[in-house]
């Protein structure tokens, strides 16, 4: 276990597993004291995330591209996945959806525009991959469609209308999944050359040994579904004690956790002028999202849920992911950014966040 | 008349005009026979609308340049234009309008994606002009924004209102069809060398003699109109039977049936690499149905109708031809294409098609 | 004053301000006189409005490039500002909402098309620098998403909506100018190489002497307050007259009359195959109308109005200005124009302004 042990030594965001058996003893001793668990959780989340994002690439590193590239973009939002399923098992579905369009809409607009902006605060003008950047807002021009679709033909609440829904979002999940497989079919395997500088997405960083990385990704996928638990419980309770609407939380604060290691990789890109990795990691994470996790959710919400669940999101939510995939794609259009591209990316998250901190928790 | 039987013997697609006759027969025979005739109607519709397509190219080819271009852009989507006029006449509006609708997002989602993808499996990467396709969608664009208005201006639905539309559509109709005008003399005389490779379009066929193609011109018409009147006397009974509603009817299958002989060509140019030459189908004749037929038949209403019919649509159509326009634009945008690239225009096309299937009947 | 004076004499257009006195004696002899004091009010606005521009850059010319921009940029719409403040304090939410989205709406589509037209209808195919188009829609779009949140997300009346709507507007204006102020940043200190065509924006005026612009800045800016107190009174009156709807004044006229100076100034650049000055002060001066005269004005009505303003607009509004900015992205996306161009955008504009002239007063 050396090369586990000799990382969490040199990377101080790890230190922050200290608090995976403080959070659970906390949790057995004061159960009620909310605030203090979701922060805590909030605190175990991160590093967890780190250490799955870096077990996952180590996988993908021993078993070939082809098969790499696939575990890499399957298993890449597994905290996502596990804290969206704990909240599902919950029956929590307003917050399982709030926190699929805001994991859209954080790495869309919060990843991609603080990149451009760290990015261009050090480098004057910088280029990247338009190619690639043009398939990844593609397919999350597709999943907004598909997102959209349910709320603008169905606006009568009639019981015909929720079984329409339902059929309707299980139908579109499954078309999401096959151009989510058939869009690593293209990017893998057909075509891979378009996506040429983002190979080298992850040197720098040595892989683990396989069974290092197998067990690591074992242990840590059941403490983060532990964690999530946690997280999930204390969650609504907390965001009333800071004056949070659930909508804020959902969409806002769940993302930024679920998302904290990959940002923390598209920033260094970033900062080293390599704004390819940075663009692939925001733009293939939201719609990683977009056409997996939120489709096998839909699925799996058959089997685990107290009841199926649809893919009809609140119209400002599909509003907010129709605006980000937008905004995505017409900045990334040209392949040239500099610091204020960043900045109008981010202003656009800043209006979606304080609108959602502002309002009115009845409306949603 | 040699040249049109030498024709029918060698397109196996034309063998299908035996089913004219036939039909003519049963809806005398068996008019109670709705799902029958209705097969039969499709069938005998695409071969002529093969051969309205081969007699209004030939008349194009010997009347010089300029009036053959007028000629072919304007008599391209005859069968469209007389399907609808039939059901015009017989006061279905909501049936034309389902398939003007369908007719534009058929043409910009189905025939463009399904180009690519054929194309792309054939060839790795595919060029074609941008210049030509961005006229096209832009005029899509026009023309949407003119469907778009009446809906989102007008919400409510007192008689003040409907005056209000009615008049407005007739405005925009007269707007629509100068756009028209003014984009033929664009792309026909002042700026014809943007167009340049999509000149040799129809080259291979070799055209018919003027008397002939005359002659094909007007009895062909003269016989899809007296299918078209079958057809839409059939269609909505037929309907039922295979469970489908009326507007997957109207958006889905009377679009791919009047456009069956414009997806033959485009497919076919696709595959030898003439990409072009579908791109153009394509989108021209989204636009012209945008932009000719659909002002066209306002004007008409006012003449062969019960009541004059208006420009507006119903909320769910307007965004599928948005969302039709925008993703036309996006992926027309950088001249270049592979297989996934219709892969995704094709799911966008399937969201549509599946939602229309599953709608209930009185939502729309 | 003797080159105020030389200018005057050179510029028939100058020759309007005969006007300025005529209407103070008449609104004092004949108050009730609506429509011919509208009519001699907006006469009057319109060499006012190109001295005040003549003013600021002659003010702009003296004081370097860095605060002469920033002055340019303050005060270049500094007639739309006064005539909005002016119904602002008369306490005419509607007609100073409608001014800023007919603006936004006239600049982005009007004063471009036509600029892309009459250019294009002298040269056969004009070039623009992409980048400097690319940032002022980005900014464009930015602002359109800021407009168009309040009304999205909050659907129900309640006074608790309307509190949130509040709010939300002052720190949606907030967010807008520091936007606002960055972009200045950007383009007049830390990258203004990527807006190199535009410098000589101005050039072939003589600049005023210091004394004389001050003077003129002042003196003008006090007349045109008053001139637009006319303006205000009259405009809805004689608009009844003339069988306007408030939303047609409010949105096509008004926005034509503040304009007028500017509108001079970019066709004439468009006529001389500087395009670039064109674009460049059309999206510039809807930018800056969207993201510093708005805001400014919400943040004013807190002192000067009757009720604190908000950015909620008129859905209508919202949809109108999202188009325009999408025209406006899409068409200068290539750099390069021809008269189609311009016939398209210009399209958009009057099926906006036919829609608006058409519009039963009530719907609004």
């Amino acid at each position: 276990m050396s090369p586990l042990l000799k990382e969490i030594r040199h990377d101080p965001l790890l230190w922050l597993l200290a608090f995976v058996p403080v959070l659970f003893a906390a949790a057995k001793l004061k159960p009620e004291a909310h605030t203090l668990l979701f922060i805590m959780s909030v605190l175990a989340i991160v590093p967890l995330a780190a250490l799955l994002s870096h077990a996952t690439e180590s996988v993908a590193a021993k078993t070939g591209d082809a098969v790499g590239g696939l575990l890499n973009a399957t298993l890449g939002n597994l905290t996502e996945l596990v804290i969206a399923l704990t909240a599902l098992a919950a029956g929590q579905y307003m917050l399982v959806k709030a926190s699929i369009a805001g994991a859209i809409v954080t790495n869309t607009l919060f990843m991609l525009g603080a990149s451009f902006l760290l990015g261009g605060l050090k480098h004057h003008v910088q280029e990247f991959n338009r190619a690639s950047a043009r398939t990844q807002a593609g397919l999350l021009f597709l999943a907004t469609v598909a997102l959209m679709i349910p709320s603008a033909v169905s606006q009568a609440d009639s019981s015909a209308a929720a079984a329409f829904t339902q059929i309707l979002s299980l139908g579109l999940a499954v078309l999401l999944i096959v151009a989510y497989g058939l869009s690593m079919l293209f990017s893998l395997k057909t075509h891979r050359e378009l996506y040429a500088s983002a190979e080298h997405a992850e040197e720098g960083e040595a892989p683990w040994p396989m069974g290092l990385a197998l067990t690591t990704l074992a242990g840590v996928t059941v403490l983060v579904a532990l964690v999530s638990e946690v997280f999930v419980e204390s969650v609504q309770k907390a965001a009333e004690a800071f004056g949070m609407t659930p909508a804020f939380v959902g969409f806002i604060v769940v993302a930024l956790v679920g998302g904290a290691a990959e940002m923390a990789s598209a920033f260094s890109g970033a900062r080293k002028n390599r704004l390819d990795l940075s663009v692939g990691i925001a733009l293939g994470s939201a719609s990683q999202i977009a056409l997996f996790v939120a489709p096998v959710l839909v699925i799996l919400s058959y089997f685990i849920g107290p009841t199926p669940m649809s893919l009809q999101f609140w119209p400002g939510a599909v509003v907010m992911i129709l605006i980000a995939t937008l905004t995505a794609s017409l900045v990334t259009n040209s392949g040239r950014s500099a610091w204020f591209v960043g900045v109008l990316v981010l202003m656009v998250y800043l209006i979606f966040a304080m609108t959602l901190y502002l309002l009115p928790p009845r409306v949603v």
